[in-house]
């Protein structure tokens, strides 16, 4: 996805931590016609799966998701950090790393809105560690619904999320990989 | 907007304390393509302003607010509620109440995405009392932006936000008004 590696070419910050700041066009400020381009990019490569469900945690994943969801033409369900009063009573709930963070957080979602029989792509902005898309695994699964596809904007690849996320023999799509961020440079897959 | 009408009376629930729950197609589940639909109405309300930010908050603010940016080809911006380790130290903070969780909530927008010459639209999912809104008008003004106009989906007449926001001066504008949520009925502005 070229015009997405263009801009982390040109805006992406190496910050400590390993961690690549892309707040300019996808967390904290979004670039709409950009992200479009990302949804109607992933939604192509999992066409064939029939999916019924996106799947992504609030926040940053949601609005890859949404993007990708609308090129499926199905509906987009974000994982809630904090359980709001709206929520029945009792929901599905698992604990994952927050990556920016530092601690844990929930990931809660209701079953009205995920539910057995259900056909499921995990979409998130970040594929690294795979410790927030296992969290959502864990939701899906919970539900009794079917994994059908993960995918990520951007994926840092010596993370290693990629092999453990394996395990679920599903289709595994990232639009860049990031090969490493040492010495002030982004290195990108070829 | 008969489409978001359609859907809200179909399918919104009315709960203790005045919630509307519309967790199936606008909160915690997202219809992609009615969001689409309602971003392109809204965008079409706003489009003589010369609109160059869409401001926003986290959660539920994210996805009308990305389709509406969508078709001004705009960025947009939504406050955060913790401020993540990729903001700069020095950022924009207002504390406003929140209307589902009953406490302060913080909204935190960086410096670097809402900058002195802005125009900007805050576009959220629902105007009730308006004191979200409000905290997004106080982070606009922080920033010397200007603000143009002010959006929202569902707007809940009788909680009076509207009043409290006219004293911006902007067009104000929802898709759909609800009079009343009083015995187990929603009530629709004609």
């Amino acid at each position: 996805m070229n015009l997405l590696r263009e801009r982390i070419e040109k805006e992406g910050l190496i910050l400590k931590n390993g961690i690549l700041k892309v707040d300019g066009f996808v967390n904290h400020q979004v670039d709409p016609m950009l992200m479009y381009g990302c949804g109607e990019e992933l939604a192509r490569r999992f066409a064939h799966l029939n999916v019924t469900r996106v799947l992504t945690a609030e926040i940053s994943g949601i609005a890859p998701a949404l993007t990708t969801a609308f090129f499926l033409k199905v509906p987009v369900v974000y994982a809630r950090k904090v359980k709001p009063i709206t929520m029945p009573d009792t929901v599905y709930l698992t604990v994952a790393p927050s990556h920016t963070k530092g601690n844990m957080v929930e990931l809660i979602v209701s079953p009205e809105y995920l539910a057995r029989g259900e056909r499921v792509l995990i979409i998130d902005d970040f594929l690294a560690s795979g410790s927030t898309i296992q969290g959502l695994v864990r939701l899906t699964q919970a539900a009794g619904a079917t994994l059908v596809g993960i995918g990520a904007l951007i994926e840092k690849t010596f993370e290693g999320g990629r092999k453990i996320l394996s395990t679920y023999n599903v289709p595994i799509e990232s639009l860049v990989g990031i090969t490493s961020l040492e010495g002030g440079k982004i290195s990108f897959v070829d």
